[in-house]
Formats: structure tokens, sequence, C-alpha cells
């Protein structure tokens, strides 16, 4: 099993709480974390907080330009539910109760498209979450960390009858099915999403991909566990 | 393994193509298939047609009301999703290259929603589409059966540690986890969407809601077919 | 003078206070009256209620499929026009001083079209409205029964120049003149909307329409009482 | 029955084929007829053109200020309904089959608002029909006047249970009922709008506002003949 | 240097505090200032009010019909840097810490467009905002007088090579170089804006059109003050 | 005269045909350059090319997050107006005669905000713009170089009586007056845009602020050139 160079660079940019460049080969992502006062209306009498994303693409950071959102006056249904899947998927390693009064924005930006630009999202994310807790905690905004553990998330899918590993742009455009899988530290899965895009899979296929997977996702969380234990 | 009372209703309206009323205990969809000439731009010197889906939802259907999508001005990330979802079913198990120069045009609008309305849409819009084909077939617009099988859908979830099959609303706002399946005659997978709301679930888990799902799935398929059989 | 049979179902939906579906010949509506607490900001700091409506129609409803407006994004003419009608006339009946601090929201959706739908909506909704009323009675919300009458609508027009009462899609596409009466019991009117076409029309033509709407508006006002007696 | 001052001031601006500024007591519209090539989609394969209108009011012109509709993004629901007037009563003297492949736009912009914007458009947007099509004829763009007959239109109501004719402002928002009627010179019905605000109103009322209607006609009628025939 | 002709009429319209019609040649634009209780949000806490400004053409101003913006359904990059331009201009000489707890809308509205749109509002802007000074002032809303000193604008450029004061649309559609300058009474500059259209311009020239740009703004004062004079 | 440092990194990206990091202190843009065949309806029938821009903002980039637009549903009026400066800005230095049948899109996107993002986005675009069109020669797209000259651009203010060049974000905020100055390598100016944000300026100012343009221009424009001359 391979998968692509992973690189993560913490402090990225100036302002945001936390802000983590994240790379896998080709694909580069900016991940930011701001913390808010205020939580959004449906938590109005819950104590607790909250966790929001969104995730957007550079128009040159595609193969071939991408149409900003901005301008169609609407986001893309593939926006909406990649930016939902980003949510959720803190959201599950986070103990809301522990941030109560505050809201989390993650912001995904793609400024380099080459596949898996979902998964190298929420990867970096957490890296970005983790440092803008850091800064609550230090500032005294809350008492208690509220991340339970961490989370990482892979692609994989069959390509020509093979599983194969972390997609990059040429092999997800090819596969037969595909697969984006997020799991955490204690090795429980957040998420699964497998899509037949041609053939639809067997129990077999399923078993092995989910393997993969497993194996991409340790190597994700070593990276995060190492740039985190950095000052 | 327990689901609710299934029921499928062919020729539901008069005008579409094909038209189904599917009803999985108290949740009620309207699904239409729809034949029109022409196919989308990115098909432009493809010889192949298309399929695509739309799902929608009376603000009366759910038990609480729904504020109506076009008056908002946009369809929330929720509907976005569930269209790619049902249009993306159906599409695998429609072979495109025998219906060149057509789109079929599915929707799916809930009349009542009581939990499971994403997957009943799938199973209804299965049946809905068949009738479509046959019409297709039977006044010469096409001369093959583009339809390769069946597939259906269902939903599983884990509810206070038990897996549970065919969620209603109130079990599905309590489930830990929440899984769509969708799988076709053949006994193989389309797509699986599974989700931790709250807590992480593990492989053992993860293979006990496949089972269920089969389970769930085989029964609809049935219902699917014994509709399907009467002229 | 001849109209299409009249059928209405009370207690269609489960879940809102009022749920009716009405079918005029092969015209189909699903109507129904949901009471929400608060009133719009224009009636602040005025002692009453209000009422509004919505009128959609599915995609699948028409001889030919209709563009969802969720998809265009706004709501066409047509639509806000039709939504306007069904609350206006719905008001007249009603004392909105009775129902003070109370918002009752009126969903009318096509799910077969065949003419008539904007008057369908109108009778069909008056008896969701009823149901609704009795509730809020039933719940204590309100004390006194704001309700002063029935109200009821018919489309008339004329074809061929012949006065033809409760047109069909076909016959009202051919009408030179096409009419829309609204009527409460005590016989007056609510709102008359007669709009030339092709041919603008002469005094006589004029009463003899409303001969014909008058005869037609019995027909539903009797049907709405016969239902709303049964328990 | 009394109605306020009329005033028709023709080739009001310089660019428009027609252009119209009428003043109906404090009430001010400008009106314009601008000719284009070219007939919508839906007339592809029809050998006719076309005409229609839009409406607009300035933020300035009400007595309490309008907020600009291309701010809020969309037209509101009495925009929309108020253009479909303008349009429908302007076609219905129109034979589209003497314009084939243009389009007449015609633009009724309000600059002060003084209750009966709509029909004072209406009236006059007529005149600057006229006036293009003799741009037209005299450009040889058509070979036939299709112009049948003028049309104008006015607004009487019910106020404290009196039948009163053009309502300003005032009297519009106190009246029982509303009405507005279009007709033509040769004394035909092309539209009937009657709306009871709050009490609905007989067939004896209804009578007697058609009678006052058709006194306001026949001045308006005289006042649009009177300019026109000025060079 | 020349200029076009030069008219301010005041109190053009019944019901804003204060409304001009400004004529520059066959340019025309009626401006208005309403004043409203509230301030914008940013503006929570902080002890002043604020001016905003909105600009539109009605569609048939131009000498070829313009796109109505509330039916395209957002406001043009060209109107919005319009608006914003106005606003600022006339925020510059007023003290906003003297209306306190206001807002003065100002509405720019073309009916006429034949070159200098954007400055001939800004003219007639700041005469209709003195307007509603004064309503303010005798209605003790206010106490002090806000209004620092008068501003107008007009726009310079290079035709041909040569510079030319106030140009008409044609003009403005040949020129090279286009510059807009808005100046206060003290002879300040509150804004400059040059726009090399197809030939970059040199220090030399940028002098001689500020030159010109002084004369045609020294006339504009004068006209301003001759209308305020005047009771 | 103080200006921050420069940096300009070519082939940031992938994929674009030109890609540059431009950073101004702690200002950092990606600014890339897109051939696109095909020209705008408006250059129907003319033999010419076309440039267009784009400007964006990571939510991350400022001191305070930005509400995405595409979120929003609508571009700002301050991005509108941004995007048409860079689009004149470039379209000025480039004879668009010599890019018959293309489209260059620059994309301008702010990943850290300190002020002067505007003229950095020109600066580094014009970068971008070079080896775009270097591609385009290359493979043979156009046979002659369109680029007349480089052209650069910076900021230059008044803050607190003292004229400032190249602002950051807090000098910008306190500015009396705010200058933006594109210039060409031939020392002419393309666009000068000036505003008084609180105080009026005068002549002498103009001309000081003008010296300082040039100063920072002509470090810019030595920048771009050692950049572009290394292969």
């Amino acid at each position: 099993m391979e998968m692509r160079k992973i690189n993560i660079l913490r402090n990225y940019q100036l302002f945001p709480a936390g802000s983590v460049l994240i790379e896998m080969g080709n694909t580069k992502v900016i991940c930011s974390a701001t913390v808010q006062e205020g939580t959004p209306p449906f938590l109005k009498n819950v104590e607790q907080g909250w966790l929001t994303a969104e995730y957007g693409m550079l128009p040159s950071a595609p193969n071939s330009r991408f149409r900003r959102e901005a301008s169609s006056g609407k986001i893309s249904g593939r926006t909406a539910e990649i930016q939902r899947l980003i949510g959720r998927s803190l959201r599950t390693i986070l103990d809301l109760s522990k941030i109560p009064g505050y809201t989390i924005l993650i912001d995904c930006d793609v400024i380099q498209a080459d596949g898996g630009t979902r998964t190298a999202s929420i990867t970096g994310a957490c890296v970005a979450l983790h440092d803008a807790i850091q800064m609550m905690l230090a500032q005294n905004m809350i008492s208690e960390n509220p991340m339970k553990e961490l989370v990482a998330a892979i692609s994989v899918g069959i390509v020509d009858g093979e599983v194969k590993l972390d997609l990059n742009y040429q092999e997800d455009s090819q596969a037969e099915t595909d697969m984006n899988v997020v799991m955490t530290e204690s090795g429980k899965f957040v998420e699964i999403q497998g899509t037949a895009e041609t053939n639809p899979f067997d129990s077999a296929q399923l078993t092995e991909m989910l393997e993969a997977a497993k194996f991409g996702i340790d190597a994700l969380l070593k990276a995060q566990q190492r740039v985190i234990q950095k000052k």
C-alpha cells in the first residue's frame, strides 16, 4: 500500500487561532480555525458550543479552472456535501459541552487540487482545531480540553479492479468505486462514504478497501501527532 | 429484524411516464420519472443519455413545518446531497449508452416524512424508472432495455447500542450512528454512507449493520418485483 | 352548467393541524394549515394574528414537467400571484383579532394539475383552516371562533363563445376569457379576477359568467359543509 | 363621480421609441416603449411578435421610502403581479401577428406614488405604445398598424360604504373593496380585478363600481385621444 | 472650457425630505434624501449618525435600453461602485456626530442618461441633502447644522488628445482617459478617480485635467448656492 | 520613504499558465493567469481577445474573519470594485488585438491580508500575465507579444498629516486620505484613485502623494523585472 507524501505545516497564517497548510502529494489545503463568541439559533437555551466548517477552492487550484462560487452566487451541491462532512467529522471528536458559548469556524481552502481535497481538509483541520483549542485553554476561555482524540481521513478506491489508497485526480476519475473513510485515534469509524461510480462492489472488496484505509489513517495520525508535539 | 410496512403504488399520477407512491410506515414519497429529449452540455459529443434526480419535501410533510425551499431561494445542503445520492444510485443500474439523446428526470417529493425519506425515494424511484423505460421501449424511443437490475435502499443505525433497521424519525434523531445502504438485486453495494452522529462505531458494529441492511434490502426488492410483475 | 367531480378528504396528512386533499376532476391539491406562535414584523404592537399562504406545484403534477422553483432559485410571478390570492381570500373570512399572537400558515401543494389549481386550493384550504381553528379552540389557544363563514372559489370562462364552468387544463388554454371568483357562504364576493386572454368581454358575458360561478360556488360550499359535519 | 386631474405628456424622454409622463393627481409614472428585434424562446417557430412589461418604483416615490428591489435581489409578488397585468392588458389590443420578429418592451417607472400607479401605468403605456408603433410604421419595420384600439385603466373602490373613483393612497388604504378595471375604446372589459380587503361586496355594489369605472375610463380615453391627435 | 447647461430644480417630489431634479445637458437625475431613525449595526455603541446612497437607472434612460437590475436579481459592479462613491463624497462634508441616531438615505435615479450621471448625482444629492438637513433642524431633530460645506463633482477626460470637460455619452465612449473629480467649496479634493481607458496619461495631462475640473466645479458650486438661497 | 519587503515567487501553483505568490510585508496574494478559448459576447464580430479579473479573499486571511462571499451568495461592492480595477489596469498594457479569440482570466486570491491587497494583486498579476503570455507564444497560440510594458501599483496615504507609502492595515484604517496609484514602466498613469476618508486634501498633498507613489512603483517594477529575467 502506497500513499502520497504527507506534509503538515502549522502556524501557516498570521491571524487565525489555528492555521495549517496540509500537502498530500500535489494537493494543498489551507485549514484554519477561528473562535467566535455566540452559538447558532438552534442552540439557544442549550449549554454547549458549536463547530461548523466551510470549504472552498481557489479557481486556480484544479487542473482546469474552477468557476468561482462567489460569482455564480451559490454553493454547489458538492461544496455543501464536503462542508457538512468536515463539520460532522470534527464535531464527533469534540465534547461540545466543554466549549459553551463559543462557535469554532473551520475554513478549508484548497490552493492546489490533485484529488483527496476533502480528506486532506479533515486531516489538516484537525490540527488547526487542536491549536485553536490550545489558545482557548491558554486564554482561560475554557477550563477543560474538549478534544477527545484526533481524527484523520483518507480516500480509497478501486481502479482497474485493484484497491488503491490515497487517489490522485487522475486515479480518482478512473475509479470504479470511490470511498472516503474518517477514523479516530482509537480506531473507530466516524464516517464511511463508499460510492460505486460505474460497477457496484461486493463485500470482499469492501473489506479490502477498509483495510487499506486503516493503513493510510494510521500514517496520517502519526504525522498529526508529530507536528502537534513540536512546540 | 423488524422493518416498517412497505407499500408501493404504481401509476399514482396521470402525466409522468412513471409515477409511484411509496410508503414505508408513515413516510410517503411520490416518485416520478419523466423522459426528455436532449442531454446536458457535458455530454455533448458523447453517444449516451443521462439521468438526473430532484428531491423535495412539502412544507406540511414533517412533524414541524419545513421552510419551503422555493421561498428561501436556495436548495439546502441536505437537499443537494440527497438529490445527488438518488441520481448516482439509479445511474449505476442503467446502461446510459442505451438511452442516447434522452434525459430521464426523477422527481422524489415527500408528502409525509417520518424518517428514511431518501432511501424510500431511491426504492420508489427505481419502480418509476422501470415504468418510464417500459414506455420508451413500447414507443420505440429505444431498442434495448437499459436497466441492468433493480436497486433498493434502506437505513440502518445504532440506537441505545442496538442495531436497528429502517429507522423512523424518532429513532433516527436518537441514533448514535446512522447508515444508508443502497444495494442491487445481484447483492452488490452501490452506496454505503455511514455517519457517527455522537459515538464512532467499530468494525463489529459495521458488520452487524451491513447484515441488517441486507435483510431489509431483500424485502424491498421483493416488494418491487411484486408490483412490477402486475400489469 | 356542469362541473367536475368534487372530492374533499380531511386529515390527509399526519402532522399539520389541518390537512385536506381536494380533488376537482383530475386536479389534486394537498392543503394544510399549520399554527405558529408569533406574528410578522408589520403587526408588532397590533393585537391581532395573521394568516399567510404558500402555493407550490410538484414538478410531476402538470402534463408537461414543471421546473422546480427551489432549483430556479426564485418564485415565479404566477406563484406569487396565487399565494397572495389564497392568503387574501382566507383572511377575509377570518376575524384576525381573535387569534392574537398566532400566525396560521396555509400550504397548498398541487400534486396533479388539470386546471383550476388556485381555486381548488382556496376551497380545500378553507376546510384545512377550519380544522386548525378547531384544534386551537380545543387546546384553549384561543377562546372564540374567528371564522366568520366558509369561502370557496371556482373558475369560469368563455370557450368558443360559450360560458363554461370549472375549466380543465385544455379548456383553460383555449378560453377567450378566464375568470376566478371567490365567494362566501353569505353570497358575497371576496375576489373577482376576470382576464380577457384574446377577446375583451362585454357586460352581458360578465353577468352570465358571474351566474355560472355562483352555481359552482354553491356546490362547493355544500361539499365543504358535508365533510366538516362529519367527525 | 369625481376623478383626479389627468395629464399626459408625450415624448418625455429622449431615447425610447415612445415615452410618456402620465399624472393622475399626485401620481406620476414614466411609461416608455422600446422596440427590440427577436422574440422570446416560447415563440420560436411562431410567426408573431411579443410585448412584455416591467414596472418599478423609485424608492423616493411613495410617502414612506420603498426598499429598492435591485438591492433586495428580487422582485416582490406585488411587482410581479403588476407587470403581468400591464403586459396582458396591452397585448389584448395588439395584433401580435402584425409585428413578427419584434418584441416591444414597456417600462413603467413610478416617480411619485399616490395611489393608482398600476392603472396609470396602463393608461400611459398605451400612448407610449402608440408612439412606438408609429415609429415602426414610419421606418417600415412593419407594414400594418397592429393596434386595434386604445385601452385605459382606472381604480374604483368602496370607502366608508360609498363607491369612490380613482382612489388616492389614503383612500386606497381605507377601502373595504378595491377594484381595478381595464377597458377598451369599444367599451369592453380587458380585466376586472376586484378584491374585498375587509368586507365582501354584493352584486349591487359590483354594478355600481363597474359604472363608476366606465365613467372614469371614458375620461381617460378622451385624454389619450387628445394627446395622440397632436403632432 | 465649455460645459453643458446646468439646471437644478428643488422640491421635485412630494414626499422625501429633500428632492432635486438635476440636469446636465441631456443627463437628468432625480436625487432625494430621506431621514430614517436608527443607524447600521456597525455603529452600535457609537454616538453618531450615518449617510448611505443608492443609485439606479431607469431602463428607458440610456440610448440603448438598460436591463433592470431588480430583474437580474443583482446590482452590477458599476452600480455598486457609484453608490459607494456618492455615499463617501457626501459623508466627507457631513459631521456625522451631529446627526446621532439618524441615517440619511440618498437615492439617485437617472431618468435620462447622456454621460456624467455619477457626478450629476453627487452635485444634485448635495442640494437634496441640504434640504433634508434644513427639515431636521426645523423639526428640532438635530440642534446643530452638520453640513460643513457644499460638494460638487464633474467629469473630465482626454478625447483625441485634448482635455475635455463634462463629457457627454458620445465623448465619454471615445475618451482615452476619463476622470471624475469631487471637490468642496473650500477648494479641496474629496475624490479623484482617473482611469486610462486606452492610453496611460502623463503628469502634464493630469495637471491640465485637474485645472479643467476645478473650473467646472466652481460653476456647479455657484449653481448650488443660487438655488439654495432661494426660499 | 519606506515601503514593506517585496517578495515575488513565480510558478507557485502547478496548473495555471502563470501563477505568482506576491508578498508585501504580511500581505500575501496568489495571482494566476489562465488562458481560455473564446471571448465574451460583447466582442462577437470584433477581432480581438479579452482579459478579465476576479478577486477573492480567504475567510482566514484578515485579522478578523471575513464572511465567505460564496456563502452570502453575492459579491460585495468592494470586491466588484477591485475586480474591475485589476482588469482595467492589465488591459491597458495589453494589445488585445494580438490575442484574438482568447480570454485571459486573472485570479487574485488573498491568503493573508494586511493592507494593500488590491495593489499587490495588480503587481503580482502582471508577472502571472507575463508568464501566461510566454506560454502562449511558446505554444504558437499567438505570434506577437501583446504585452506593451509592465504595470505595477502601490497605495499611498496621509496618516496624521504625513504622507505614508505602502500602508499596512493599521495605517490604512487611520488614514485621512487613501490613494491607489497604478503606473507603467514608461512612467505614465494608468489609474489614480484618491479618496478623502475624513479630511479633504489639497493640491500640495496630492503632489506629494504622487511623488511617493512614483518612488514605490519604481521599486516594484525593479522587483518584477528581476524575477522575470530569471528562467
